[in-house]
């Protein structure tokens, strides 16, 4: 080991106490801000079980699940005769009671192995595709138990198993992958405690198995939002107004686009696309990088004739119009379609509510936003900074049926999620994290030795009483030493106190910032300290 | 799924809003303290590279570890036929170069076997075991491949295989079992970018696969304060204040226990038991327990003589002393021992600066403290609560030399870590979280309707921008529920606003608790919220 400096996994990070005040101003902000408008935070374990995981985020999201191993000797599964031995043997003395009950061979064997299947699903595995056989060589007393050993020690090798097969065999928890399915798995577990709506906030870590690169880590902060249980559309309203106010504060301009899945669904109607809705968002989806041509031969290339194309530009080719404007138009061209009116309508009904509260930031009806994620049914969300070349720094909308998948049904939400770490490359770029939260320490005493130790201490003390964050260098090391401790730590004051301060019952005071070096008294320090 | 519900993983926690409330205060006042001592915050990835966490925590240990599955198809290690003829092949091409160089078959196969084990480690087991038989195979060129292959298809499954052998081949990750290992391994990481003395502190969960129980989690929250790169105790004398105050702070009456291995080490030298010093301290660990009588036994049947029992009992015997008579009196039994002398000089160093530093909480000097881990070196803490049966809830100690396994040698730190969890307990046991943390949406506006909520949400607004967090029903749902809903979140005003109020100007104030209504001005309103 000597020698050989230690790491961390790929795409996870340290955090320096630098970085952490810095990531802890925006958490701190966002959190505020949460609670102003009445949301409860809630937390979720690291892990989930991946019965809860598995399949809520496509064929792609289940590979990027971080899979823990199960306890134990997992891998006896595959390597341990006792053990197979006894299992097969309970197998045997399934099929035989089965058999008994004057079922159909082949059917008491199909129940046997469900019976084993929990087991060991590689055992269970190999008993299926070898069925005939097996039931011959048990039906005729062949020692069936030694004939299956031999049989899988030569099989095990000579077959190339998948092993997504035995997932569960060896690993039944994940870490979680985002917020929203672990809240979706809260709301439905522990449905009796909840009083709806259910407004909540959850800022916690999330992990994903992507591969890493400049801004995409694979250990990230997720800050969710959402309120679940409510169709009233003041829900998406009062998300925008916290939108508008996280960013206000955290000064960065931004601007809020917003969008409603079911305008996209009637444009799809009204082009007679309707069955090729998805393709369609996902194509829409990719506006910003491709541009209008590019979404025009993407929707050619999957099927949409030139007339649909055109049509489908003809409708969302309102950049020049305000909202008002873009939504008179909607109500027109999606005439024909209740799901579009509905939407139109929708969407107007929540940029309403913004003649009467102001915001700070730009609210745009933006009909290219489409937002990747499929469980979206309503009002979708989606912020850019104004400043910076970055992606969305926030994003989320409306779901009719969330908790579905753990079956509770026509439960709607509607939640926003703040991308911590893009936030804070996009505060370092424009270097507007404000300087005063930089310092933790305020004052620092030098050590002159056991005597100033003894008449500083009761003074650091008084400091922290106060709420003053101080400290005093641990030993009486080379004043370079602690100076340069100061400095680096960014301290403002640093305090020194010699036999001279003490008889005279002064400080000497040290602003590191102008080097100016004052004498005071001790009172005079905590004015001046308790004025910054 | 429909009708199961859904669960999450033995020994890990939901935290629902009330709770999190009465964490973060835990959090936030921990925090607070050690922000005043001008401790930084760091935080590290859940995820570890194995070969950080595995050795640290003892056999017990790496067995609790959580470790994460390799991504990609992890299972062909055992099951790819080809992929293993593949690597068998590497090897014979390896093992035949080696020959060519005219070196000892023996070594030449050794060798080879070190080349291919970084791929397979399974593989280089199995050949490593069956050394002989095939280097005569290959060198009679019997066709080593298909041998080989036969030959592990039979043993894969006619040997029980350890599965630790394989850890690797499967897993190279794991989840972070505690706060200290990690800090260590970033502590030499970063070198280059920290100033010393390294004062940081870290709240963060961790994970350990134990059986979960009563108080026991499979993930949990540590809070660890530590400062690296300092002899001088003084830093002892701080952490002790910091227990203090964090004690104070949350209303827990505590004993703060102190006592330094150097003691116990000196004890062991004193009776003439050096070597069986651990066997000393682990069975003192257990006095709390099993009491003097036990580990009298214990002590015993280790190997301890009658005389050097008594005598460690003379030493330790001295319940009823004081602080400073302990100490006299130590030093007179300890006359013989330097190390013994060191570690007195130490505890008297810390507990004079309590002379001048006055602490709200019993400090008190206990040599039957040992604490199990071994890498203290120094004083160790521990810290219970009074008027509760509970375990420690603080504890840590000095380490000289926690880095070392990661190559940087006589880097000296101390450090406590706080219990959360714990503290809770106790906290909810003696029911002393203060009242006004509970609620965290002050105020309610009942939606009563379009007309209502154009003339309320501006003042929503107005009572948000002041830093008071306020909501508004997001429907006009019927008013027992809209009711029931500010009750159940324990919000304390609501807030009416009908016809009648808006054509007056004034709005109706229920008070939740009194059950009082009083109909006044916003500014009143306003008035009234922030007196509270």
């Amino acid at each position: 080991m000597a020698g050989q400096k230690p790491s961390i996994p790929k795409g996870t990070r340290d955090f320096s106490p630098v970085e952490m005040v810095k990531r802890n101003f925006i958490f701190d902000t966002i959190k505020a801000v949460f609670k102003q408008y009445g949301y409860l935070p809630i937390e979720t374990p690291a892990m989930e079980n991946l019965s809860s995981l598995l399949g809520k985020y496509g064929d792609e999201g289940d590979k990027l699940l971080f899979k823990i191993l199960n306890s134990g000797d997992f891998l006896s599964n595959f390597t341990d005769k006792e053990k197979l031995k006894k299992i097969f043997s309970d197998f045997l003395n399934k099929y035989n009671t089965n058999k008994n009950k004057n079922i159909d061979k082949s059917l008491a064997f199909d129940k046997s192995i469900k019976y084993i299947s929990g087991k060991n699903k590689l055992l269970s595995l190999y008993l299926e595709s070898k069925k005939d056989t097996l039931i011959k060589k048990i039906d005729s007393k062949q020692d069936p138990v030694n004939y299956f050993i031999r049989y899988l020690s030569s099989n095990i090798i000579n077959n190339k198993v998948e092993s997504s097969d035995f997932t569960y065999d060896i690993s039944e928890k994940g870490l979680r992958y985002d917020l929203t399915v672990p809240f979706a798995r809260y709301v439905v577990q522990h449905l009796n405690d909840i009083t709806f709506p259910f407004k909540r906030y959850q800022i916690q870590p999330v992990w994903r198995a992507d591969r890493p690169q400049k801004g995409r880590y694979r250990e990230f902060y997720q800050c969710d939002v959402d309120v679940i249980g409510s169709n009233s559309l003041l829900n998406e309203a009062e998300l925008i107004q916290i939108i508008d106010k996280v960013f206000q504060k955290l000064n960065i301009n931004t601007v809020i686009k917003l969008n409603n899945r079911k305008i996209l669904l009637g444009i799809a109607e009204v082009i007679g696309a309707k069955d090729k809705f998805i393709d369609l968002t996902v194509a829409l989806d990719k506006f910003d990088k491709i541009g209008k041509d590019g979404v025009k031969n993407e929707l050619r290339e999957i099927g949409f004739s030139n007339h649909q194309v055109e049509k489908v530009f003809e409708i969302i080719n309102v950049f020049d119009k305000d909202n008002q404007q873009k939504i008179d138009f909607l109500k027109s061209m999606l005439n024909e379609s209740d799901i579009g009116l509905k939407g139109t309508e929708e969407i107007e009904t929540v940029l309403n509510y913004f003649d009467f509260l102001p915001l700070n930031t730009i609210l745009e009806l933006d009909l290219t936003l489409a937002r990747g994620l499929n469980y979206y049914t309503g009002a979708i969300i989606e912020v850019k900074a104004l400043d910076v070349e970055m992606g969305s720094i926030c994003g989320g909308g409306r779901y009719d049926d969330l908790t579905g998948v753990f079956g509770l049904k026509d439960v709607s939400g509607v939640g926003v999620s703040f991308g911590a770490d893009r936030i804070y490359d996009v505060m370092e770029q424009l270097q507007i994290f404000p300087e005063e939260i930089v310092s933790s320490t305020k004052v620092m005493f030098v050590n002159f030795g056991k005597k100033e130790e003894k008449y500083c201490l009761p003074l650091l003390q008084k400091l922290r009483d106060k709420g003053i964050s101080a400290e005093m260098f641990p030993e009486s090391a080379k004043m370079k030493k602690q100076m340069a401790y100061a400095n680096n730590k960014n301290i403002p004051y640093v305090i020194l106190v010699g036999e001279n301060e003490m008889n005279k019952n002064l400080l000497s005071v040290k602003n590191m910032i102008s080097g100016e070096q004052t004498e005071m008294s001790f009172d005079m320090l905590l004015q001046t300290l308790q004025n910054i």
